[in-house]
């Protein structure tokens, strides 16, 4: 069932002791480029560095909380990944991740280093749940899905949750891969804002979440090609529904843009914000039409990007 | 005279409104490397993005407050010149600042965005020196010495001031170039502290202020191939003095291990460090005789980085 209000203050509760609550910042010059106030909700800082802790962290206690003491396993282009294999670490079960081989390097070795079992395949979203279900079997692991999971989805719910409780944004802008962040913002929003917004930013080379949403049908994302490697990801059967009924607008942008707002949040605000965090920048700066002079808040998904490989 | 801790009180309360109260951040597996408590003081997300906001802040608006009106001028390798300018901005007079001709690109674009006038030179002490009095002449400006002013010092007291109001470290780290930070901070933890040691990190490549400190007489830095471009700089005639009396040891790094734990910062705690900053980590890393088990504080003295020369 989608996740009630009860549900969400639940998850954060439960949460609470393994994530950070992060925090929200300001850059007047980032401001004045914009002409809008923008509080970025720093889930780079989180732990493993990305939101997705808050997700896995609800997901795994959750399960704890009912006796169980198997394996758990996913398939994760990096971020969930480190957060299931951190958590699964704290909660002393064995993780196994399927991983696409084209992930970043560092965050492979983030993984590696939570000592969960890696299992890599080639970056199709078939091969990624093929490979899953063999390593499910082989291991009797419990899947714990990136997003279409309404125990993830709760767990995202907590980001905007608490920027609810700092702040009173005109608009909350989150990027949408799978649509678990998405999904969870839209409804922290409905439960916890005051006629706030929810906006979603979408690299255009994988806009597939746009083409859904205006279409009201379910567009697959196949292979696409964008820097913001959390942001391949298609949308799930669970996240959908909520995104449609929830969210306000998705925007796209182009590959230069998210270089150009990743580059901005780097240099001026000192926030290391991967591409897919990005986007939501992105989608601000090229749209001022919309966003100038409101009060907006970002979420800064993650900050796992690959120091080897910095696209400037 | 020296700064007394009423001088240091009053120098944060006169200042709050210009500067963040910086976070203190923790990263686990940072923690975990070191097998130390180390608490990183984000000066990298101060306004203009260095601790320099805070001396410059103090030395303008003391000014201020005794009816001054008229022009400010300094020379800077950066992030000096930058938080001046800013802070000129904001008291609305003008700034003129010579900057050595081979200063970073970012920090030069910055100071020329908060409209102060610059001059470059040749970057030796000598040129930095004979080009400020003449363009404080032509422009009959009052100097606003980058370190070797007691308003400064004052003003950079208050990072370790904010830190000992939050944490009760061990030790307080500091990098070490003109010392206007190091001398701040270890009157700070005179004042404030409870029996807290500072230390000071220096590269190696510049290590004037390690053999000022231990002969107990001034070495000055005769253009020193470091990429720590901060601590580039010899230390001052009111500096040296505060340090010989109130620190506890300075401490020298390679450039390599500089680049190692500039790196560590920004890739597990992603604290965007300037090299300047990492000096610091890196002597932790290099000492666990000294460090080890300790609860550390390190002030991560700006995020000003060549994003398009980073040293790895």
């Amino acid at each position: 069932m989608i996740p009630s209000k009860d549900d969400l203050i639940r998850a954060h509760s439960r949460i609470k002791s393994y994530i950070h609550s992060t925090p929200l910042m300001r850059c007047e010059s980032i401001d004045k480029i914009c002409g809008a106030t923008i509080q970025f909700k720093c889930e780079n800082l989180q732990k493993a560095g990305a939101f997705k802790s808050r997700g896995a962290s609800n997901a795994v206690f959750k399960l704890m909380e009912s006796g169980f003491t198997g394996r758990v396993a996913t398939h994760s282009s990096g971020n969930h990944a480190q957060a299931l294999s951190r958590v699964a670490k704290f909660a002393g079960i064995e993780a196994h991740v399927v991983m696409p081989e084209n992930s970043l390097k560092s965050k492979i070795a983030a993984v590696q280093e939570y000592h969960a079992d890696i299992t890599f395949c080639i970056p199709t979203l078939e091969a990624r749940e093929s490979t899953l279900a063999k390593v499910m079997q082989e291991v009797e692991a419990v899947e714990i899905h990136p997003y279409d999971n309404y125990d993830i989805i709760a767990g995202q719910a907590t980001a905007a949750k608490e920027i609810l409780e700092d702040y009173s944004p005109d608009i909350i802008i989150a990027p949408v891969g799978g649509g678990g962040l998405l999904s969870g913002t839209a409804l922290a929003a409905k439960y916890f804002g005051n006629n706030v917004k929810v906006f979603a930013a979408e690299p255009e080379m994988a806009n597939d979440a746009k083409l859904s949403f205006d279409s009201k049908t379910f567009v697959p994302s196949v292979n696409p090609q964008t820097i913001a490697d959390g942001l391949r990801t298609s949308l799930g059967d669970l996240t959908f529904p909520i995104i449609l009924d929830h969210v306000d607008e998705i925007l796209t942008c182009s590959e230069d843009s998210i270089v150009k707002a990743m580059r901005l949040m780097w240099e001026r605000a000192k926030i290391m914000a991967e591409p897919s965090s990005a986007a939501a920048l992105a989608i601000v700066m090229n749209h001022p039409e919309i966003f100038k002079g409101k009060n907006i808040a970002i979420i800064v998904s993650g900050g796992n990007a690959d120091l080897d490989n910095l696209p400037w």
